[in-house]
């Protein structure tokens, strides 16, 4: 795009509710009306904006309205995490206009990866959506990452990911664009952009999957972190005479309260049945389920162990919250659903009870709107943004 | 002062190691020559820069450098810790013009307020600076704090102060504008001023003084949170067999690892008598010193005792540095001195074992280079940072 002033005008446009004229918009962005009116005529030649109809009731002409044109570009996302893998088509005003999910590939890296590109590929068909108006593509991956060299690095839950170059591998073989960012940074990102008044202002986004982690934003700003490693809480300890964990402490975030810890706990209490295959992903998921249909059909035993995991989790934001003295935290992720309504009833309580600044303000806690695409979406967002934000993305991976 | 340019040109000579010449800052700041020097002039008037002879061997006309005035304008700085009270002048330059001590005396709040103005009174009258030129007084304090109401509310380790408003009371006491900012936040602060390279980039700075906190920076900004309290830390859990809380819970830094342990400790253990009067900081702080002159003196037992809070601190340290992903620790604080020989040994090893990220970048830990009067100096840096910095301080307190 290489137009410093379009983008400005653009990112303008977008963070209106209902579009702008050009009379607003060169108020807001303090260029001249000649300025706005050739950017504009740019921006509709290259049908970013669509002319909106008018309005005005007043005595002066009524002014033309100038919204983003959904249709104008795209990008794609996708969230890959240890149980399952999800993809999303966005368009320029980050609504999804597709959508799918397939379980993750047992197999090593490259099978993965040649799995995620045929899966985009296909998705991409079935949207309809023209290809040459694609932007690129978001990856939103298990930390740590290599910001550099674009790669995942020996994620704890993802065994087989030594140094895999993510972003080049799908760059080359999708043909598209490719930027990679941490998943918890990512829902993070769909908050912001997607989450309306919850992704505002400094927040964490806690994200539930195979692993807990969260995504910080202070005063709007996404954190990243020196190397984009930001949010990496599982070893936070939250039951100081649990289980042992592989760092040699016991009790961590990692060994008491992520899914296959409920799920183990479930089979060894006789709550579900113990015929799981392995603790990768997928049997995970689907065990989880189960645990969880147990509390919903009102087993005591099931429900005791959601309710601990709420617990030990809110042991774990508050650490988080006195440290960083945010105003919200937002709940989401691929097992945040299930656990949502307990969650929401048992957390806030226990945030107060732990809230070093308790007597100065209160905590909100909700579940993001953003859904259960959340880091396929940010991962999507993280395109948008690098495409038509008037700030340089340093951070972020170009393939 | 209330001129944005005029701020921009002065934090521009600020931030030059060496001064700047007109057509430098010209370049730097984006201004007219015109400009630049009719602004030139004013500050010249006003006593806030001086010109620092000439520059330039070339064959055009030599450089007249400009420099700030260190005797230009003055700030006082205060921090009130539970053990000790520390004061200092700060001259433009940042440079201490003159400090002193006092041990927080045991009384109400009033008591201690009135004590604290005292003292700087006579400390502006010893250092012989012109009282005119006192752009205004910071105070750190323990949190909580209520920026809002500039007040000091119900700090654990600082009995009887609930809900205090410093900042109006030493404002009226002393007649300088005031501003109050968390204690870990102030050494943040004098950090990013007076640390030189340790205090640029993305960092934590570890406060080690009655209690455990610590002040952040990411990416040369001060995260002060959504209310100014950011960087409460004494509940991380560290010591997951350890000793009970008052939250509950067992083996907070609170709990475990603040110095008021450490010398329980080693009273119990007969490494110091104990015949300590009471846990109020000034007793806490002389026992400490025994203890540290025990180890000092090769006790195997005192030893143990400093090694063992190490790889506790390190711990909770890890937590840190894994949710934000810094690329250094700083150690300071009155407690820091005597610890720091064996803290710089073990810590960086077990904080590089622990760190989620250290596949990908190392970690940096250093003690400060400020020295123990960091919290006061951060505070006048607040001062001068409020006065001077082109930016809206809106988190800052205005008395």
């Amino acid at each position: 795009m290489g137009d410093f002033n379009l983008t400005v005008i653009l990112d303008a446009i977008r963070r209106s509710t209902g579009g702008l004229s050009r009379v607003e918009l060169a108020q807001i962005v303090g260029l001249s009306p000649q300025t706005i009116s050739n950017i504009s005529r740019r921006l509709l030649d290259q049908n970013l904006i669509v002319e909106a109809g008018k309005e005005g009731s007043g005595p002066g002409k009524p002014r033309t309205i100038l919204r983003l044109n959904p249709d104008g570009m795209y990008a794609v996302g996708v969230h890959l995490d240890p149980a399952v893998i999800t993809f999303v088509v966005l368009d320029l005003v980050g609504d999804v206009v597709k959508h799918s999910r397939i379980a993750t590939p047992a197999g090593p890296p490259p099978v993965v990866i040649a799995a995620i590109a045929d899966e985009i590929k296909s998705l991409i068909r079935e949207s309809g959506v023209d290809a040459g108006r694609i932007a690129g593509l978001g990856v939103a991956a298990p930390g740590p990452i290599d910001l550099d060299e674009g790669a995942v690095v020996d994620p704890p839950l993802l065994s087989g990911w030594h140094r895999v170059h993510l972003r080049d591998a799908l760059a080359e073989a999708t043909g598209l664009e490719t930027l990679v960012d941490k998943d918890v940074t990512s829902a993070a990102v769909a908050e912001t952009w997607a989450g309306g008044a919850s992704g505002t202002g400094s927040f964490i986004f806690m994200y539930m999957g195979t692993g807990i982690g969260c995504g910080i934003v202070m005063n709007d700003e996404v954190v990243r972190g020196t190397s984009g490693n930001a949010g990496e809480i599982g070893h936070i300890i939250v039951d100081p005479g649990g289980p042992a964990c592989d760092c040699g402490l016991n009790g961590c975030v990692k060994s008491s309260a992520i899914p296959q810890v409920l799920v183990s706990a479930a089979e060894e209490q006789g709550v579900i049945d113990g015929g799981r295959q392995g603790s990768d992903g997928p049997e995970v998921q689907e065990s989880f389920a189960r645990l969880c249909d147990a509390a919903d059909a009102g087993d005591e035993r099931a429900l005791a162990i959601i309710d601990r995991s709420a617990v030990l989790v809110s042991r774990a934001v508050a650490v988080v919250t006195n440290t960083l003295d945010v105003e919200r935290v937002v709940f989401g992720g691929p097992f945040w659903g299930r656990l949502a309504s307990r969650y929401l009833d048992l957390v806030p309580p226990l945030l107060a009870s732990n809230s070093a600044a308790n007597s100065i303000h209160g905590i909100e806690v909700v579940g993001t709107g953003v859904g259960e695409d959340v880091g396929a979406i940010g991962a999507a967002c993280l395109v948008l943004e690098h495409t038509l934000a008037p700030r340089a993305q340093r951070l972020l991976l170009e393939g």
